[in-house]
């Protein structure tokens, strides 16, 4: 469905905001970076990202090409997301983001984890592993 | 007010996406920085911002000192806007947007324009200027 995106200028800030400019889906691309990979991990973001709204955005960027699936579990169906290489080069508008917050917004500070750059799709637990 | 807002999380991509983290701000931010300084030529961007929306955020972006605005004319009173330091710092997030929308997003160009680094207040015309 890429290719029947109309976009409402050539401008590529604009059309990049059309896809990831709210407030939820570049968090969602930070927690893909810093190696979440199941939708339950990325619910539990600091921020407490809404169910529908981490559903929709994880819909909204396989169908951008952002993110791709597949599934770790079968019974029942649990899926593992990953930053495809377009994806992952948000990381760019990150930093960024990063650099600006942590000098003009008092309080913010860099999240205790895996850095942004060190992305790599960790290997989900299946169901049984986590109960042995 | 700026010292009353209340953090989501400490993370600085969140503080900072709470600011401008919408489809229209870095817009506005991106007209300042092309040197449109009066509602006027804000209003004339190419992706027609609705006026209540700009209104707001050029409100916001007052009160979290992003911006500044100083009256050209008395009667009827106008003002020119201009970004602070802490908003001209955007232009960061902003470059990061324009190298990966240029790059990912087929159909996208930088506007022809000032470049974005090429900041500056241009001083509006008075409305008697015009009318010469």
């Amino acid at each position: 469905m890429e290719g029947a995106v109309v976009l409402r200028s050539p401008c590529p800030v604009a059309c990049t905001l059309d896809l990831v400019g709210d407030k939820w889906s570049l968090l969602v691309v930070r927690d893909l970076l810093r190696g979440n990979v199941t939708f339950g991990e990325l619910q539990n973001s600091p921020e407490g990202i809404p169910t529908n709204i981490l559903a929709d955005r994880l819909r909204r960027f396989e169908e951008a090409g952002l993110i791709d699936k597949s599934a770790y579990q079968d019974h029942p169906v649990r899926h593992a997301y990953g930053l495809t290489e377009k994806g992952k080069a948000l990381s760019d508008v990150l930093l960024a983001l990063v650099r600006w917050g942590k000098k003009h917004i008092p309080g913010t500070r860099t999240l205790e984890s895996p850095a942004l750059h060190s992305v790599g799709r960790r290997k989900p637990r299946r169901k049984q592993d986590r109960k042995s």
